[in-house]
Parts: C-alpha cells; structure tokens; sequence
C-alpha cells in the first residue's frame, strides 16, 4: 500500500511517498515502512495566487500519476489558527483535495498535535523531534537512512519531511487499531 | 464585458453573470448592466468533502465554458471570522480560483462589507437591503426586474443573489475609479 502524506500551504506544499508491506499488522519488530521519495512543490511570491494553486494542482497530478498511491492523507490546521493563514492553507487544501476525488483516492487529515504525538511521542514536539520520529520510522538503520539524511542536506525539505510525518501518522494510527 | 460573480461555499455556492455595456464609463442616468443568468451550485452533505469540492469545480468550469467570463469576482472572508468556516470557505475558494487560471481569467476578490457597501449603501447592510441593491442595478423598471422576481420565488437562491451583488460590487468600482 503506498501512502501519500501532504503538507499543505500556497508557498510551499511538501508531498512525501511511503510503502507499507501488507503483512504490517503481524510485524514485531519493524513495520518495515519503505520511503519512495519526497519533495516540495514550490511557487513563486510574485505569480498570482490563483496561478500557484494551478501549479500546486498540476504537480500534484503528476505526482499522483507516477506513484499512483493507494491513499491521500493531509495536514489540517488546528482550529484557533487566524483567519488569513486558514484560508490561505484552505485554498491549498481545496486543489489538494480535488486531485484526491479527481483520482479515486481515499482522502484523510489529522491536525498537527495528533501528528506531532504519533510521530514523536508529544502533541508539542518540536520540529526535530518530528525529524526524528520519521528518521526512526524509516530508517533501518543503514542505507535508507543515510538516503533520508543526505537529501536532507541538500535543501529546504522542512515541508516534505512533515509531509512523510503526516504519512506516517495514518500508518501508526492504522496499527495502533 | 461579462462579469461571473461567486459566492463560495462547499454546502452551496452562489453564481450571477452579468454583462457591462462597452460605455459604461461615459453613461449618466443607467449603468445598463444586464443580467445574464444566475445559479447555486450545491453539493449533498452525506458526500464526502473532496468529491463535493470536484462537483464545485466540475459545474462551475461548465459555467465559464458556456458563458466565456472576462473577469471573475469572489468573495473574500472577513478577518475575524473562525478557523473552521476560514478553512471550508477557503477550501471552495482553492478550487473556485483553479478555474480562474485554468481558464485565463483575471480573478479579484472583494469582502463582504465593502460588497454591502457598494450595492447597499453600508457595510453593515442586511440581507434584504443587498438584494434590494441588486435589484436596483439589475432592474430597469420592468421585464427584467419582474423576471428577477420571479426566479427569487422559485428557490433558495440567496447565495446566487450575493453572488450578483457581488459582481456588481466590481462594476460599481470600475466605474468609481
């Protein structure tokens, strides 16, 4: 089963792809999650914002139609945010969610506490120990792992490596049933 | 010029287009602006919020197919408003402003009191006076006005009528420039 995990926003919407192996219930040791990739969909401050929301569509798409995932799971905001950020990430969430139906594919969010806890272990967790959580869910430790470090080192992936987060949260929360 | 005005909302969203004369700016006693048709746009609520976001999107690019908009005009929330309804306005919003740039149309959104402002007189206008206010401007005494009427009777049409005022809104500060 792969799993899409998004990390909504108009400036940046982190996107991260994960594989559970279909006996993930019966596992002891090791839920042996697979990382496929991860990446941000990016868009420029001076184009307008209906035109990043196209992109943010139309990347997504293509996403979507590469690694056809068997499941679509997003941020959602916590309510208390301020109006201006829950309509900007709202907007986002509206395309994102539109790829979903447009493409037959199972659509669910968890707000950021729920991820932050079962990712990390704490609702407060900060933004390394998020990092960690998905270290220690994807890595055996070895290849994959220093696969996930050294992209990470290349560039601003904060985004997608909440979006793995979120991916990961559905998984816990499926085993955890 | 054809204006699509649109009220945004994933239980219902309101549509009116109307038509402004090439001389608007020059005429002294009517603005002459016509309308062409209007419509709600609703999703049922036991469908699941992405597939009601793709009939959204789905009906509203057959409008704008159909009547080839040169400007669309949205609403814009108030700050202030909560989080939630800030999310799922801003979610229809997302899809709404994808066909926008699908379709290469300027897009511009207004808020709800400087909408009542422009149409009624006052920001904080009431319903009956912003339908009031359209009727006005649609309205040359007679056929049209009656045929507004008519339609008003036939249905909960109170998002379409926003969705009127709304795009009237924008005429009114065309020609105020």
């Amino acid at each position: 089963m792969i799993i899409l995990g998004i990390d909504p926003g108009t400036a940046t919407t982190g996107y991260g792809l994960i594989k559970i192996p279909d006996d993930i219930l019966g596992r002891e040791f090791d839920y042996g999650i697979e990382l496929i990739t991860y990446g941000n969909i990016s868009t420029p401050k001076d184009r307008l914002m209906q035109d990043r929301l196209q992109m943010i569509y139309s990347e997504l798409s293509s996403v979507i139609k590469k690694y056809q995932p068997d499941q679509m799971i997003c941020e959602m905001l916590f309510f208390g945010s301020n109006t201006k950020t829950a309509i900007m990430v709202g907007q986002a969430r509206g395309v994102i969610m539109l790829t979903a139906s447009q493409n037959n594919i199972p659509f669910q969010d968890y707000t950021g506490p729920q991820i932050k806890l079962m990712v990390a272990g704490s609702g407060r967790a900060d933004k390394n120990q998020v990092h960690d959580g998905v270290r220690k869910f994807l890595g055996t430790p070895g290849r994959r792992k220093n696969k996930l470090k050294a992209r990470w080192k290349g560039g601003h992936l904060d985004d997608a490596t909440d979006a793995l987060a979120i991916a990961i949260c559905h998984v816990l929360k499926l085993v955890s049933k």
